[in-house]
């Protein structure tokens, strides 16, 4: 499928007035990244990742192109990073050298962050100033306000930005839970007076109708659900990041006499931000599994990365039955999340490894074990009620939900509604709400140690190895032009190492070299081209497939 | 993850009593390919390919390993397809050499076949019987009865196999419609007076608690449906092979004012076996796009291929607005389909296509536009309170659903249920329900033009080429053991063609050779070794992979 790749033409953002411009996270779900512009100052907010599929072969880590920000420095003023989820702070170690400004989040945000900054050699140059809940942040001429919101991370905030302009509510992701582990119940009365021009909403849970449970109530459902299991041994999974359910679990826990054990580094990670900020406090420091495994397993519950099927994960390794845990006929591996679109295959993979063994697998399907962090229709309705905005920009979403969100939007009497890109420049304003052109945007790969474009000449030959295959041929000819000895092959992934059609292609490539007059034995490139269609030759017919060939032509 | 590879000991299939061997399907959805033995004597049922995920690059379609089957032969009475869908008949082009049994089955059935069959050079080698719904068919020791049941494919059947030692069920994929668009609903009642020893069932649905609606409701749905798009283009895209859904929504088509144009290569191969058995009679011959184009579009309905997402399906293409369908805003597109796990990106990628372009996208979520054709716990009940087999064997799923199967068929006051795995030999007698043993299984995978194994060398090494990337570097070395010229890179994949990290490399191979001894210089593969090492140090180094090193030595 050939893109139309248009010539674009970008603006240049105007030097008065106020502007939103997203440079990832609105179209896709992850990589959130975006700019406020007021009277040529600017403030970044969020610098996520996102996360490769098939089609990106070697590529895990997708990051927002931050060239157009490049352009704005030094008049960034900063970026406030609005919870600690990889898709909103992961992409800062990559990206922050070339944003060079100050980074400003909530305390665990920032333990996050600095943990984060220090394994890529960042710590002590990038600034993470912490800012408290609730608390003011003057940067040039935006006045901002840290508005705690409920999610599932600790001291996710959403951001309330004054400016001479008007005021913007940027939702960050959030929910409104009436009883939550972590925190208090997301309270914007105060904002109920203010005037909001525009809202820029979170959109992932769009499609959900109906108002979720607490977090506490998932709490009281694991009480009564590890009741059941006794004498059994007991797995939990969960994302690292949601210290209110590992909470839940560990209060649970306690409920019913066993103590926590962790495994899997990112738990640990979580867990080191978390002590650090004042969490887990009413809990005993938790076990490694290397402690667990001599103790009583009926006193013992583990909680184990990999909910999403993780290959490397702790929970991958519980499955295999390698490692400190192993559980058996009878015993209960939780899952306490969602399946992320894309997962389904390789979570099912590990569930039926545990249910082969007879070992019960508890997801959603079964009991209340987990809830989301974002908002559905029912708490969206409420926030559109309570703060009454002019203008709304449905953000953090493929387009099926920023489109949802729209409509949604539209039902609750807001008037004007604008869906939009990455790159694009949107004018705050009430008279002119509106995209008034584009700035260069794009995503990049995170390949090994390098940072590649996802279009780049690497990743495209990468799917064509795989499609195709390579081969490279290493041809020898001396003074008379004659050859040289057998022509070595290299076919990896291709032909197997022992395999005859070695000597096939040798004999053909070598007879197509032969049939060359000597004039045109003398031209490289003539030659080059008839190794390589000779061995493309014998490729199609014995493998269907059409490889990319190197020759590597030797004249002595 | 490193597997525990057991030395399995296989045991010889006994020449006296009725067994059941499966060697694919059960365990993992696809690949249904199973064997029963009576007295020595052989009857395959169904012999069909897999799709291959994400650890299988390069790989699409996966197979059954016949090697167990070939030692049956000359006793293998024949091989008998219950229906045409691509996990029960797609290996049979594959496979039949292997095999080389005649195949039975039903007119539709056989019409697809002898479609695949040409087109791998088998048509008239490979003998097809045609059988009647209904008739019965004895092989050797089997007494076999084709039983028509209700299923998203023309002509799908269960087998009613009656032995010496009893009767056996084999459900095929199945469940009960009340209103079918295409045959009759299934009616087993002349069974209920037989004596079912043992009952081989689909266990898809099990999770499915509902009864399901009938194929005559989706039909009048897309009736009601369609009259709200009265001016508007429309496209519906379903499963190629569900002639009752082609029939539903071009009788509503028909309804409504439109004519069917049909788009997609297996589209138009189940259209010609369609029409040759009988089907689509009561339609006019469907357009093409080429004639469709030229006609008003508010008098066109659209059926695609591409309801998967597939990358190279009609659907895709007017995704993209390439190609003779050009969809706007207020038109539609209907998704008359289930999405299959692992294909929910794929799908969502091109519905976003639509969506952006403020075409309307209906799925199951908004309309009656699909039904399951598998059984759901109501359907199965209703079976097992039938038949009353007296012993259950579940096939045909994960092991999550088999486990469910056999909970169900417990609470249906079954006694005898048995949870096997491919490979497993299974005493169909009712005093010695068991699995007495294992025969060799595995999977094949289909490469391009060859089958390999999929532990081969050749898809592991692919993997590490994605992971890992590869270089191969040519050494010449004259007779002094010094380096001629520059040492030549490729490295497909991994640097760039233009990239300075050739010259990098160059140096540091060069450097590391010239620092062996005279002697070690001699040594060929203290060379290899050497180059080999440092070409990893540099890619570790600038990459963090660790690649496949080939070296081609060359001495003149």
């Amino acid at each position: 499928m050939s893109e139309i790749l248009e010539e674009k033409k970008f603006i240049e953002v105007p030097h008065k007035g106020l502007f939103f411009i997203p440079l990832g996270g609105v179209g896709e779900i992850g990589m959130n990244f975006c700019l406020y512009s007021c009277d040529g100052k600017w403030l970044a907010v969020d610098c996520g990742v996102g996360f490769a599929g098939e089609n990106l072969p070697g590529i895990e880590m997708l990051l927002p192109d931050p060239a157009f920000a490049t352009t704005i420095l030094p008049n960034l003023e900063g970026l406030v990073i609005t919870h600690a989820h990889e898709d909103h702070l992961g992409a800062v170690g990559y990206l922050w050298r070339d944003l060079h400004c100050p980074i400003y989040s909530t305390p665990f945000v920032s333990e996050m962050l600095v943990s984060k900054l220090d394994e890529v050699g960042l710590l002590g140059r990038a600034s993470v100033e912490v800012v408290n809940e609730g608390d003011a942040l003057d940067l040039g001429p935006f006045e901002i306000e840290l508005v705690p919101v409920n999610h599932s991370v600790p001291e996710a905030t959403a951001l309330f930005i004054k400016t001479k302009y008007g005021n913007i509510f940027h939702t960050g992701d959030w929910r409104f839970d009436k009883a939550p582990v972590i925190g208090k119940t997301a309270n914007l009365q105060s904002l109920k007076n203010e005037k909001i021009l525009a809202l820029v909403g979170d959109s992932t849970n769009v499609f959900v109708e109906d108002a979720l449970s607490t977090e506490t109530d998932v709490k009281n459902s694991f009480v009564e659900l590890l009741k059941g299991y006794k004498d059994k041994k007991i797995v939990v999974t969960c994302f690292a990041s949601n210290v209110g359910r590992i909470e839940s679990i560990a209060y649970a826990a306690e409920q019913v006499g066993r103590k926590v054990c962790l495994m899997g580094k990112s738990l640990w990670r979580v867990e080191g931000a978390g002590r650090a900020s004042g969490y887990f406090k009413d809990f005993p420091v938790f076990l490694t599994d290397d402690e667990a495994k001599f103790m009583n397993q009926a006193e013992v519950l583990y909680i184990c990365t990999g909910c999403q099927g993780e290959y490397k994960a702790a929970l991958n390794s519980v499955s295999y039955d390698v490692g400190n845990v192993h559980l058996g006929a009878g015993d209960v591996v939780v899952f306490s999340s969602r399946v992320i679109p894309g997962n389904e295959q390789a979570i099912a993979n590990i569930q039926n490894r545990f249910i082969e063994r007879n070992i019960e697998v508890i997801t959603t399907k079964e009991a209340l074990v987990h809830v989301s962090g974002h908002a559905g229709k029912q708490d969206m309705k409420k926030l559109y009620e309570l703060l009454k905005p002019q203008m709304v920009i449905p953000v953090h979403g493929e387009i099926m939900h920023l489109n949802e969100h729209a409509k949604l939007a539209h039902e609750c009497g807001i008037k004007q509604v604008l869906i939009i890109k990455d790159g694009d420049v949107v004018h705050l304003d009430i008279d002119d709400f509106n995209v008034i052109g584009e700035v260069p945007t794009g995503i990049l790969a995170v390949d090994g140690k390098k940072i590649v474009s996802i279009s780049s000449e690497i990743i495209k030959k990468r799917r064509r190895l795989i499609e195709d295959g390579s081969v490279v041929a290493t041809v020898v000819l001396n003074s008379d032009n004659n050859i040289l000895g057998n022509i070595q092959f290299s076919a990896v992934g291709l032909i197997e190492t022992e395999s005859e059609e070695y000597t096939v292609l040798n004999d053909f490539v070598k007879s197509e070299i032969d049939n060359l007059s000597s004039e045109e034995k003398l031209d490289n490139s003539k030659i080059t081209d008839v190794v390589k269609s000779a061995v493309r030759k014998i490729i199609i017919q014995n493998h269907g497939r059409k490889p990319l060939v190197d020759v590597h032509l030797v004249r002595v």
